[in-house]
């Protein structure tokens, strides 16, 4: 049994947690889901759904670290407290995954120095300001590196969370779990059809 | 500004409600996301979010009923006074939208006796023996007749809702939005790749 760790905060987007949490949320003999936020109590999504959460402080090392992305990310980028628990926290995590702009929060934390990652297409100037060491791919529907896992906006991180599975528990089981959930999986993490076609300036 | 009542109950399915809740919320000009349950409080998801919600009874007519499925179906439809403040509410609602097994409960109440309607494809045999005079379509992603729109499982209701959006505000904005959420939208209501090939007896 693996915790999985969701790191809300105010403003996340919905779907970039829910839909990973709905996925591995289906595996409840491999994976147990966690609502946190830095400070617990309630956080509200940008589609206004009130979640009650524990304090990060109750993260215990190892498991899985999932944050999502959202238009709250712009404020947290500034906060030193969120970006100093973050790095505490993927780094004693054993694999952290990141959809959309979540990804921009990890790469602030310097992790992903190197780190070949991705994000939502349509925010990725503005992820890779952030911090333009992380090794970021604009092609692709998620990236996988080591423990670190992100992927492209919203809906692409139930693509991601598929391909976790896969290679957690094998292919045949992330097929199963969306059939089971009727998703069209886009199993391939190199089909982005939302990558923009400008060539190498994106 | 049209309301989205989003009636919860514990044990329902996390992407049934956060999916069309992503998609109509993205719209906030459009749409308003309002989170309730029978007698409000604190509602647990299948996937273990804790979601605040307020006292169905706050629910004024007009608006847009949603509805999500779940295993908490399974106990639902034998509760009477769900069941009934299901009915008055779906009654009052200018919209009434269901997800997965959601139609189940909806059936229940008599309400879409003789009204093209679907569900998921997995509980399909459940969902039709609640209520066996609505009219089940057993090859659909979704059905809208009249005022009631119905899903078939889990990530169904993102398409559906993205139908939703298109006969509402014009298929350019449903596309458009699915592109700002990344998703490849199922357009089609009859494109149904989980619908069983028994024929006639499904």
């Amino acid at each position: 049994m693996t915790d999985v760790h969701i790191l809300l905060f105010d403003d996340f987007e919905t779907l970039d947690a829910f839909g990973p949490a709905e996925i591995l949320g289906r595996l409840p003999e491999a994976y147990r889901m966690q609502y946190y936020s830095l400070e617990g109590g309630t956080v509200t999504s940008s589609q206004w759904a009130q979640v009650v959460t524990r304090h990060s402080s109750e993260i215990r090392p190892g498991g899985i670290l999932l944050l999502p992305g959202g238009m709250g990310t712009r404020r947290l980028v500034n906060n030193a407290a969120f970006i100093d628990t973050l790095r505490r926290l993927a780094q004693g995590a054993a694999h952290v995954l990141t959809i959309c702009t979540g990804a921009a929060l990890l790469a602030k934390t310097g992790l992903l120095d190197g780190i070949a990652a991705t994000s939502n297409k349509l925010a990725f100037d503005w992820v890779r300001s952030v911090n333009p060491r992380a090794g970021w791919v604009p092609h692709a529907r998620w990236v996988a590196q080591g423990k670190f896992y992100t992927s492209s906006g919203v809906s692409a991180g139930m693509d991601m969370a598929l391909g976790f599975v896969a290679d957690q528990q094998g292919a045949e089981a992330a097929r199963r779990l969306a059939h089971d959930i009727e998703y069209i999986w886009n199993e391939s993490p190199d089909h982005d059809p939302f990558a923009r076609q400008e060539g190498p300036s994106t």
